[in-house]
């Protein structure tokens, strides 16, 4: 069992809080939501991801012997809690949003009913998860914005926060747009395309550099990259020139040539030059090194002739807003509902549903956040939909290339203020509504003594 | 197998390389060295950690049968290649810098000597794992040194970037001399102590908020800590001195309340006058809510009487500085030593020691990255030790409280403007020497051809 499957996965207070409500028979169907509380600064759209990952865990969570040992050892539990905790298993119900659906702030992408012991002990992990991969999917999608047409590759496990980090930002930038990633075992997981090149250090390890590309297109029977930038990158495209017809002798199918250091921008053109006059104009440049959708902004405003990008440490990390304000709330115990009221972070009351109205250009115009027993508004489409009951799946998980696919299109319909990299101005930032009847529950609820 | 053991959680380009070397017969010894190429804005030290994990990767790498079929059916290796790396083992010599142990830009704080094939292979996960579990001790140790004699606990695992990095989080924090955390598979892997409270979900489980501080103090065996702020802070203080007498006649052992919400310095004052009024002196107060070592340290410098802080989001993601540039470098290739020599991100080449002179206050004066063959200044210890050779350890691994006290001793000893959480002048920052031997050999191969 990996770590991510595992129900120790998980805060000490969800058993605590648990062994509460055993002791105290409380076993009725609690009603909770995720959500994100506020976009980071710089985003003016989230992009849904982890969904998949999350309803994977809910269908295998349980608690292994040795787990079950282990808690006993604690002196924590009590033994009646803990044969109740061998037993637990998943068997609620779940509506989720589609992977790849664009959300704002408020909005639930995922809600959960199920007894509350089950339905409280997934928070921690479902957080994780949900948390995670959409900062990562929000992230690479400003990226495909930023690079229309563009290769885009992610680069960034060296950097992720750890294994899984590195799994499921491969997977989240796929899912955005990306072309694939570098991870080789995120292609062997997911099936998504992987792409490589060669370090610096390869180069080093021969005495002449020419030596090494000549040596590297005898070795890879598919496409190459040549990395050229170990020494001094014009001189190397020259080199690469010189080689060229040695090249296609030996069978070598050389792609394109990246560039990692110095002024990208200049550099590209050089190269550009370089290899058109030397007949390779078919030859590609592939850029890498510390960039973000900014800078392949910028890069691409400048004219600079790069045709594709590696992106890492930015990417895998969501460098300028490492964090989602994602959280997993209480809206209803027993059939009736809840509010939490803390100051600054008080929430809506209820099982909800979003609804998403397009306009007559086919883009969205507006969302609206009801009570799930509201009447739908006109024409809105219900973006939290079944996907699961008694914990089984009602059906097979999409596609990842479906998800893609479903992905592509929502960022196609994003207004263009949405689009751009910086914040919109707050009038031009996406309306989401509150519906009466979700405000009017709220404030019988402030009414009531606690 | 986890995915963090994997062979196959490696960069493409690394099995395309090791392609070229199998096929051009290159397996001499290499040396790669490990080190971060600049600070983080606001850090005056980097704190080790990551080492303990990457030793165990390098103990157990290799290809599983599995993955040779799918390595087999991508049609990217020859059959020759696959066979041997079938059989790929690691078994280099390993030197590397203690856990625990500052460090600072430009000294390799792990050294690989193997076969060029092997060592580098393992760059992306090495990278990987020093990298994040090194940026969240930094983190947690700036934490520390913000709140002297404070209980601090990891509350990250929610936000942290997926499950393995959770639990590198609470072991990195613990490390650097936090408490524990609340994360359960990380008090059962790691052996950290574990610390839970509450949730807002359970409070709003209940109809009313003394039944709920009731009943859970009635089912928890051990200390128990209430969250006060779901509805009102000071009326749930209230209530708890309220309670009081009942709760120790269920033998119930009050130890904290916990305030999560609003302005916690204010919350926090007025509290502590409740429960001191209430004959409650010895409840103590926890914080959480959004905090860093900044906000903790203004909390405290504004004698606000809060006894322990729980840390997430901005713990887990090192929120203000999600990346640590480490990089993976080729140093000598069969006994010849190697330069990078890119534009920005040239590198000092050869096999490298890294020695520290402590002032006359035992206090960190100096450092000196030389090559290993160099004779050491005088006085001065010598950071990298060897840990392993053919592949295998030296020695068992240092048990985490050892190394947790190597930490405190290592940040007891840093000078003072190294400690403050702003960046400190550039006069004041830490001189690390480049040695004379280092300088003169880049200076040689500078005048190399290539």
């Amino acid at each position: 069992m990996s770590a991510g499957e595992s129900a120790l996965l998980t805060d000490l207070y969800q058993l605590t809080m648990l062994q509460a409500y055993f002791d105290e028979g409380l076993h009725e169907a609690a009603v909770f939501e995720l959500f994100v509380r506020a976009l980071p600064p710089q985003r003016n759209f989230l992009l849904l991801a982890g969904i998949e990952a999350a309803l994977q865990y809910l269908e295998q969570l349980h608690f292994s012997d040795a787990e079950i040992d282990w808690l006993r050892g604690t002196g924590r539990f009590r033994p009646a809690f803990i044969d109740w905790l061998r037993e637990l298993r998943f068997s609620g119900e779940v509506h989720a949003m589609r992977e790849g659906t664009v959300f704002f702030a408020n909005e639930p992408v995922l809600r959960i009913e199920a007894p509350i012991g089950q339905a409280q002990l997934v928070e921690t992990r479902l957080l994780n998860l949900v948390n995670f991969s959409s900062l990562i999917a929000t992230k690479a999608a400003r990226c495909v914005l930023a690079a229309p047409n563009r290769l885009l590759v992610d680069f960034g496990l060296r950097r992720a926060h750890g294994a899984e980090a590195g799994l499921l930002a491969a997977r989240a930038s796929y899912l955005a747009g990306f072309a694939g990633t570098a991870t080789v075992l995120a292609a062997q997981q997911f099936g998504i395309p992987v792409f490589g090149t060669m370090a610096h250090a390869y180069i080093e390890a021969h005495e002449l550099e020419a030596q090494a590309f000549e040596q590297f297109c005898a070795s890879q029977p598919g496409q190459v990259t040549l990395l050229i930038d170990t020494y001094d990158t014009e001189a190397a495209a020259h080199k690469v020139v010189a080689l060229a017809p040695a090249l296609r002798r030996l069978g070598a199918n050389l792609a394109a040539v990246r560039i990692d250091s110095g002024d990208l921008s200049e550099h590209a053109r050089r190269v550009r030059s370089i290899l058109d006059a030397g007949g390779l104009g078919a030859v590609r440049i592939f850029a890498s090194g510390n960039l973000d959708e900014w800078r392949v902004a910028q890069l691409l405003a400048a004219g600079a002739p790069i045709d594709g990008f590696g992106i890492g440490t930015q990417l895998s990390t969501s460098g300028d807003a490492p964090t989602l304000d994602a959280v997993y709330k209480l809206q209803a115990y027993a059939g009736r509902p809840r509010r939490k009221r803390s100051e600054d972070k008080a929430t809506w009351p209820g099982a909800k549903q979003v609804y998403r109205l397009l306009g007559a250009d086919g883009r969205l115009a507006r969302d609206q956040v009801a009570l799930a027993e509201e009447v739908a508004p006109e024409r809105a489409s219900a973006l939290l939909q079944p996907v699961m009951r008694d914990g089984k799946r009602l059906a097979a998980p999409d596609a990842l290339p479906e998800l893609r696919r479903h992905a592509a299109a929502e960022l196609a319909a994003l207004p263009a203020p949405l689009r751009q990299l910086d914040a919109a101005p707050p009038a031009d930032s996406y309306p989401v509504d509150i519906s009466t009847g979700l405000r009017a529950l709220a404030a019988q609820l402030d009414r009531l003594p606690h």
